[in-house]
């Protein structure tokens, strides 16, 4: 038996190559699929199925690009309707070399989602592993927000109902094998542990430790934000994307170019760390370091040209794999040589105050007249704040700007300063003035032992 | 939380790199253990503790180097007395970032085996993992002979009562990770799947479903084979072994360096496959095939020098590091470009002939006088051998010899041609003639529809 | 200035990436041209041309998918009617960043050859490098043999006329970049040394050293063999090939798979070592081991499905490349776990009997009917031979099969075992008996110090 | 034949692997050899010899290590006397496989100098390619000042006769591997192509155009720096360093124990971009990002604890691997997470104004008091300046310090940021304020067409 997880950044996917003999099957194969491939060449081994455990909103699905370059068959559950692959049924059976594959419909995040069980035929007939997409994760559990507010509590009853009487049943000793990880927009809670077993869950996940109609009404109130990209995922994930083939190669623009192409109305996403966006940078762009990327999603359209500002060449892979990942196909070129190409020609360059906690604990003392902006998440925001702090979450800050009075300074907080970064160059980007990104973040202020309220 | 498994290949060993924050502990590290610096240094990490479940027989435990490079402490078990590290009492718990590790006692495989269990106080107290060394694989439990026969009994019961009274109560939700996977010479029953809880075992590990009495008879009068290397690693495994440092660097040699060294009284470790040894070959080579290499550990002295022959180039590294791993650091020389060169320069081949198994089958039909010498071990064999055959494990061919007449035809056998290849050159060694290595082995004969015995 | 040759094994072709500041350019691409791509991606560069020295019969150039890739313009000389890209004048520059590349006609080995010579401005005007396509080699030039005997001659004066007129006044102190390497089907006598310098052949080369009347009279009678994969060659290289893509992705088949694809006509071609090969093979299989792999364009069809034997899963990568780059797209799959998987099956299993150099020189002393069987080129021939053997190169085997008298046994001698190996299969795959591959071949005739006549 | 080059970066070392048949040698090893025992093993070669072209001052040379790792000899010329290792006559020859490897005696850089000459007998007897050590570079030669100035005329004169009566007639078809490339403080104008023969270098080296006392006067009056750290290095390369091994592990910090170690007296080493550093810094450190690491040398103690923050974890290697090939074994730790761990914790933050140079050329015009501090070469600095402004090599600024007005406003300014960078931080570890790092520098400050004087 081999058992392959393979991670993709930015939105915290999970997917998994499992197989033996010379036979496997994909779980929830992202886009840019060659991966698996590659590991059935190593293994000598053929893909002859593809699960996708259900319509995903938050990634791309590579499914029919994979099939295509396999031969593989894809299954999925009930709902929505798939223009692609074939709908599986309840309890159907697949043999996998010696393994045998069950497909269960575990509805409730999505009224379509199936959780794939694997037992190892070699020791025994316990189920050794399930995948369980967005129904279960590590500490948390699926939202239930996708069918609007009038289905909320009938998927979220659902969802309690797969766990308790699909998943759980399986055993103590099942291993747990999610879509997503931590750090991904389907889950706020999950944990950054990437091993459990159901189990681990049934003992220690916070909200299972509740009773049904608890459960029911924390998952119907439970709140979470649509990213405006979560739409196109939606629709490319019903209808099949684009294939990525050998993958994205924007050109290498000189600074001149560069200039050109942004006059004309590219935008330009800085992925540089928010000090050095601070300290000189493009009228106009998107600040976004690396590793939050995925909130570009709120904000980046998909039918414009977009530029790319890196720390370094090192970081293109990086990018445009992970931008393709999420339905971006319009990177129109980058920089190269960074910015400083950009600096040695002279050309214009604007700045982002970078403000301390101490800084901003002192002018708050003083009585100066700020307002802090928390643009942390709800959940997070309601954990502890700043007293008199004003929150807006980063990925709603382009609409609800006009909340934002114009005549004060605003310093822009989060958890440490790389989404009051993104969030600054938001309001930069829509002509705001006075705008500081405080360093640290709510972190330093609490590690300072500055007080807070709830 | 970090975790990753690092497979050494050979012994079939498997240690872990288990961190948090930036804290971390490895447990049964390699004896090339330059790789859990690395990951530390790609993590931003730093190894704190050391644990080795027991002393190991089967590989050089890099404990001591792994230490001297990185600061950590190591700690081990109540016996034998090792003369480095410290015992670790038991229920002994480490802070590693904000995992809590506790440290087990769980005599059986040796009186001062332990295991390590591993929460993640993040998440809640419940144990995620545990470390079990050699006291339980999956779908095999440890050996229980190195005591020999006087203590069989006692470790044997302790095993019992380490599995159902130390690690079960631990939850059947705990992921199991062992020392060793499939192709041990710790267990050969372990399951080629990598992936298990200790419920998993509780319900399909065959040993797991006798009771007690009837668990301890079965261990007491389990038979194994102990490899004369064993005496080596024991040692070294409690004085602690000689650096590895950057690897061995043994020379390239011409056809005539090798030839002279081989002349001089080296050993010839020929690792090509049994069909090319067979085709030609240099005479008194022992012929194994890379994926056994282990069983070198049988015939393979120490003090003398080595060398080797390889496919190819890029399998240097391979073969040296796996050597290493079992202690020989005595690989005097390989030869450049392969056998290609020897036999470019006319220089002298031997062969062995080798038969099919339709060919045996109407070699034994018809009358002719024939020893089938199956090589297997005795577990395969009582499973089902040719009527007439005699057994003798592979590994004490060179002790046996004197039990295979020398005036009959020998069909050597194993289980699909790679034991039997380094049998027959064992024989070939010793100047045995009329010796046939059979392709496809016992697999070969079972497929065809031959009778077994049992 | 960033310069990086790419060496692609088996056809020993030579391609070139050549920039400056972030433009580039490329010299004869292969066919699987990501890796161009890739070297743009992680310099920062764009690849703006493509130059194709002439139009290549040995391989498939990958002009075309580049182009598509990256949006650069491609250039060829004036022979043949390219279906692509456009003919550059004689003398045309490009500036690529502080570059200098200058088109230059050196036609010779076929009317249509073109090099290109550049100088690095940022230093001076003189040329630095000049990519000589198959004009010019390190020790050996360009076959003048494509256009047939009525041409040869004028060819070859052209030839002279390019490399004396041409190449010569760019200056001693010019590196020369040749497209192949040695190894390569396009000129026998290139060194292995792949340094060079226009005047270090100037200088060595030993056809150089002749009077142009010589030079036109040697290469006018050269012996040249042309593999029917040429004609393939030909066609794709003037109509562009089909895209490479993400590479050839043939399944892994069990061993009844194979044998039901090889019973249905399907061709086994074999990569093992000939050792291996004689020891045991599939009946019907070419074999071929890697190094000499291209010699498969002999007989390999491109419309009938192959399979493929390896001897490690490691190789499938480097095979199916390799014969994607001489136009192999009909890969049917391959065996998963090498032949050991038929051996276990007990299917049916061929020998072919290896014979050492001593055991030849024995048989022919002792008077015994053998045919020596030389498959060597007519070049290595003449150097030396094994009096009263026949010379067929490896490559005409199957076509002149019938000089092969059936009633005798044959000794098939080659330079070390390879080639020979390959003529035994044809013999065998014809029904031929009696057939013995020579181990060491003529090294080893000649190392022993036996006899050869010229 | 073999050839490899091994560029190492920040010193812009090359070195050379260069064998035949198993034999090779290696010229000028780095500190980190463990690269040239790889290319043997995967060669199947051994290293035979070690030649140092001379007593290097920049970087610390491996031949110590890597003769104890491969048995290799070690030769370099008569001066200074080594204490270890042999010194070869001029003119001394060694066979490498087919090569024919010779020895020049080229003094001029130092009176020890030697060239090493490979001619491929397979081919002839011409040479190939030249090492040549800091005798002849791309574009420059090496420089005469380390003998002091009543040497320096002497050492030119050298120097003129070894170049052009001891490499010049080997041919202008040799092609010539310099011991460095562009970047390195070993000559200011070796241009960035990599690829040059010494034709080419007659032709076109600006320096060898002039006559024998043009170019005597020309090299003994012209300016360099001397390195403090140059004399660690002279000492190492005399006696031998300390041996690499596997490589320096200095253990991850929290910003806890890092601000603790700081607070004892380690020096910050800040390698992230100016504008990181300019938006948030720890007071004291240095800022030095990586492609200029090398000017560490120039202030860095080698026996006070250092400790290192990094962008990226990702840099760590390159990092401390490129601090040990210039004698720096003093790292103490470096911070995990970077900077942002720092940040967190609300730990104290300094800032450093970054100035674009539309500012600072309207503040110069608005008659405002500023030094203009250029930190460039004397060369650069000659070629082009801001009228008014002030030149104190970056490598000079701690020792010349006195020299900066401390009542002005100080804008720092070099190429394009990086050394103005590194010199202000210089300057604000020595309590001074008013410091300003101009952006893109004298590049931006002439791409804007403003004016500068000579």
């Amino acid at each position: 038996m081999i058992f392959e997880k393979i991670k993709s950044e930015v939105v915290s996917h999970l997917s998994y190559f499992i197989g033996s003999g010379n036979e496997a099957f994909v779980v929830d194969p992202r886009r840019d699929c060659q991966i698996y491939v590659d590991i059935a060449k190593r293994e000598g081994m053929n893909i002859r199925h593809i699960f996708e455990t259900h319509r995903n909103e938050d990634y791309v699905i590579g499914s029919l690009e994979l099939a295509s370059l396999t031969g593989a068959e894809i299954y999925h559950g009930p709902w929505p309707e798939f223009k692609y692959g074939e709908v599986v049924p309840d309890g159907q059976e697949f043999r996998v070399g010696k393994l045998k594959v069950t497909a269960i419909r575990t509805p409730g995040h999505t009224p379509g989602d199936i959780s794939i069980a694997v037992a190892d035929t070699a020791t025994g007939g316990e189920t050794v592993i399930v995948c369980t997409g967005d129904t279960l994760f590590v500490n948390d559990t699926g939202r239930t927000d996708f069918g609007g507010p009038e289905a909320r509590r009938e998927w979220s009853e659902n969802l309690y109902d797969s766990i308790f009487n699909k998943l759980f049943p399986l055993g103590d000793h099942v291993v747990l094998c999610p879509a997503h990880g931590s750090g991904s927009v389907c889950g706020g809670k999950i944990a950054d542990r990437e091993m459990s077993t159901l189990g681990l869950e049934r003992l220690m996940n916070p909200v299972l430790q509740l009773g049904r109609e608890e459960f029911v009404r924390y998952k119907a109130e439970e709140r979470h934000e649509y990213a405006p990209y979560f739409g196109r995922m939606e629709v490319l994930n019903v209808e099949g994307a684009p294939n990525f083939g050998v993958g994205p190669n924007p050109p290498a623009l000189t600074a001149e170019e560069f200039k050109e192409k942004w006059e004309g109305g590219a935008i330009v996403l800085d992925t540089r760390p928010p000090p050095s966006f601070g300290a000189g940078h493009i009228k106009g762009s998107y600040s976004l370091a690396l590793k939050r990327l995925g909130l570009v999603g709120w904000v980046l359209p998909h039918d414009r040209p977009v530029l790319l500002l890196m720390t370094s060449q090192s970081h293109f892979d990086y990018l445009t794999r992970n931008l393709s990942r999420i339905g971006y196909d319009n990177v129109a070129g980058y920089m190269a040589g960074s910015i400083v190409d950009w600096y040695k020609k002279g050309l214009p360059v604007e700045r982002l105050d970078m403000m301390t906690v101490p800084e901003l604990k002192k002018a708050l003392d003083s009585g100066e007249d700020w307002l802090v902006l928390d643009v942390r998440s709800h959940d997070e925001w309601e954990e502890g704040h700043i007293e008199g702090a004003t929150n807006i979450y980063v990925g709603l800050m382009e609409k609800r700007l006009d909340e934002v009075p114009q005549d004060r300074r605003v310093a822009v907080i989060c958890k440490s300063g790389t989404r009051s970064g993104f969030a600054s160059s938001i309001m930069l980007r829509e002509g705001r003035e006075n705008i500081h990104n405080v360093l640290g973040g709510m972190e330093a202020w609490k590690a300072l032992g500055y007080p807070t309220v709830q």
